[in-house]
């Protein structure tokens, strides 16, 4: 008799299923009356270290993850929760994760039917940010990857040498350089280390007062690399940083990438979904002139992690930047590998899990339209906080606001607005984040949250004037 | 009234997630009587392709996954498919997939019970392969990602100068080499183009009879390098080999590194769960003495994708190689970031997924024994069939049997043996996948299937018995 991991009894697995979706649909349906986040006891942090005991069976240890687990986490479901910049996920996409996880196809390509959804799905989202048909891409575990893809497409389309076979050592190559502003996001210093240009290869371009890259300078840098010999092969924009939310002239930017014969990556981590809305569309005007575009879709897609995405432009570029060469597989012309493994030779995995599934499932029962309304919302409400602390004597915009992300302070110490933002956590009101904007510490309220309402950023402003006055 | 992507109707949303789970799991408990995989009817492709059409609501878009994409899969689930090396995925951990989506968790780390889950799931997962107390280790979407990271760690510590800062670009330094087998895994192209070493720094070591790395041959390259002036870093040793399951001599190989102050990576992408089994660990002795060891949990761990794991010895040169400097986000000591983000500072993302939630559970639930169980199974079932094709006139073993994967031909031209396995698979009766060994075409099963029993590798022989014979 052999043994299996499938249930020796369908009945009562079937019957835990059913308790964990119902559980978890509580869960979400009453999100309102939980507290934003809540600090950890110590009996926590005990029961969840330690080696690994006897195995206690499937209930058991579901009902560990619920008493452990479930209530302690991060936080960011919750309707008051605007730290870094998050998603909430949705019942609908769970779901899908589920359904994904059960059928588990290797999504590296192969004849089958989820590799087709990929595809499709990829075909929507690059109509959705106005690129032409044809563009490849490939979802990704999020923006730090899709960004790295589009940085190694670049260097590997504009380093002018084989840099696959060669590598970037040693060679008597000019230096390949890249740009982006000073407030680019930090994976931006990860890839060009991961590919081996360096940081010292990464010219930061100083910003304007709306934190915008200021594309004079950017001109100038590369000018100046190309005197000295170097070779410039890609400009990182960003649509939305992560500071501000500050967009970057991205039709400036792509005229001169142009001009120069440079790589043109736009990161739009959260901002390149405004392109959804008709309402914000040209805000971000310029992403669609994109080379390569990465984005998320769980972060203002709304979407459970992780699901990010590179567009790439040129196809043939992508494929050649990613092709497997000497693989072990060899496809043949009929059966399960006929067909190849394109998606494989579009990043950085073989193995890939069904991550479409959740992006075709909701947009298919959505509709684009209902991201983009909430996108729109996102919008409003960040505008109706800024109005309201406009109007608060002891508050103050920290930064101009560009889109969704209100940067603000009480007026009073760093430390001050440190210890409000702590409280607000504390207290379990509300999950702002902290950054520091000119030198001085703000608080941080990025707004990617289809559970947010109006009312929820007055419950926030009163609280920190409440605190602040303490 | 604010909009939301929360049901409109939690009653109907429950029915509606009640019958996917109810769908599901009929799903599952029937795979013994569906086709082993079936070609995609030509209006699956149509449905499959077009723009975005208006939105149909949840009900009706879950019809669609019924009808187009649940029946034609690459094939995993069921219990006669041998391809390539993929897992089936459990009923547990695609609840645990469920519940880590609805919880959606920002794993870059945070004040909150999920990132200690994974970090108990990282001891776990370090005892059980015999690691010492403190190594350090990341979740990764798989075996690509987790090698990739192994080799960044190598090359950050091993490099000489600090190739963070400084890359790989027109230093006069000396060359970065690193050596694998000839029967080493894509990956390893893959991860020094990426890295920006180059293909050609990356030297392939032959094998002997057995497919295992030629360890005099390696210390003649390590030292030939050296004489030419470059710097070898780092040794790709494979526990588990993708064509034919070989295992490196890894004791051997872990002495000569040791001599060499080179950096000693094992790719044990399924082979390392070996560790696993008392019966089998001694095939893979020497896996514990990695520098850096990656191995997936969706293969011989069962568990449906994404999940590969990196360990990594030295728990310092892993957080240097990827420590986030001039990050924008700054800790505080209290709130949802006291602590920091130490999970983003092992790996590539900052942004994860809760991937740890369905290795916890179920290793709480099961126990490390019943995977171990069914690793002892399946090999046991791979002599088996080993037996069966010796036994039989026609048939021939094309490698030796090393753990779980046993290559074989039918006699006659690689033409026929390519004829035998798609009509397997097209038949519905099995899925092995093809290679090349030794320059000739041969079939492949590679069993890390927790749903196969013995009979199953009768059908599959007494099938190829009679194709082979039309």
């Amino acid at each position: 008799m052999e043994h299996t991991l499938d249930p020796a009894d369908w009945t009562a697995f079937r019957a835990l299923a059913h308790r964990m979706v119902d559980d978890t649909l509580d869960h979400l349906a009453s999100l309102r009356d939980q507290p934003a986040w809540r600090p950890m006891p110590e009996e926590v942090r005990t029961a969840l270290s330690g080696p690994l005991a006897e195995p206690q069976g499937a209930t058991a240890a579901y009902e560990d993850f619920l008493t452990y687990v479930r209530p302690y986490p991060n936080g960011n479901l919750g309707p008051r929760f605007w730290g870094w910049v998050q998603g909430n996920g949705t019942p609908l996409a769970m779901m899908a994760d589920m359904l994904a996880s059960a059928l588990n196809p290797h999504m590296a390509g192969f004849n089958q039917a989820p590799a087709l959804v990929e595809l499709q799905v990829l075909e929507w989202l690059a109509e959705l940010m106005q690129m032409p048909k044809g563009t490849s891409g490939i979802l990704t575990s999020g923006g730090t990857v899709a960004n790295l893809i589009g940085l190694a497409v670049a260097r590997h389309a504009k380093a002018g040498f084989d840099v696959r076979e060669l590598g970037l050592q040693g060679h008597a190559q000019p230096l390949l350089t890249v740009y982006c502003s000073t407030e680019a996001h930090g994976w931006a210093r990860r890839a060009v280390e991961l590919l081996g240009l360096g940081n010292a290869a990464l010219r930061r371009i100083r910003v304007d007062g709306d934190f915008r890259m200021n594309v004079d300078e950017l001109r100038d840098a590369v000018a100046r690399d190309r005197r000295d010999g170097h070779r410039p092969i890609c400009v990182i924009a960003s649509a939305g940083t992560v500071n501000t939310g500050a967009i970057d002239d991205l039709p400036a930017i792509a005229d001169l990438c142009r001009e120069e014969d440079v790589w043109f990556h736009v990161d739009g981590a959260f901002g390149a979904l405004a392109m959804l809305s008709p309402n914000l569309r040209s805000r971000v005007a310029g992403v669609e002139r994109a080379d390569s575009l990465a984005f998320d879709l769980h972060k203002w897609g709304y979407l459970p992690f992780e699901v990010g995405c590179a567009l790439v432009r040129d196809a043939e570029a992508h494929r050649a930047a990613f092709e497997l060469k000497g693989s072990y597989i060899s496809a043949l012309d009929r059966g399960v590998i006929a067909g190849g493994l394109p998606l494989a030779e579009r990043g950085l995995e073989l193995t890939r899990g069904f991550k479409a599934l959740k992006v075709w499932l909701s947009l298919k029962a959505h509709g684009a339209e209902a991201i983009a309304t909430l996108i729109d919302q996102n919008v409003a409400q960040a505008e109706y906080l800024a109005r309201r602390i406009k109007a608060e004597e002891n508050l103050e915009l920290a930064a101009p606001l560009a889109l969704n992300i209100v940067c603000f302070r009480h007026r009073g110490s760093d430390a001050l607005n440190r210890e409000i933002l702590m409280r607000l956590q504390e207290e379990g009101v509300a999950v702002p984040s902290g950054t520091t904007i000119d030198g001085r510490f703000a608080l941080r309220v990025a707004i990617t949250n289809h559970r947010s309402r109006l009312e929820d950023f007055d419950v926030l402003v009163d609280a920190v004037k409440r605190i602040g006055a303490q």
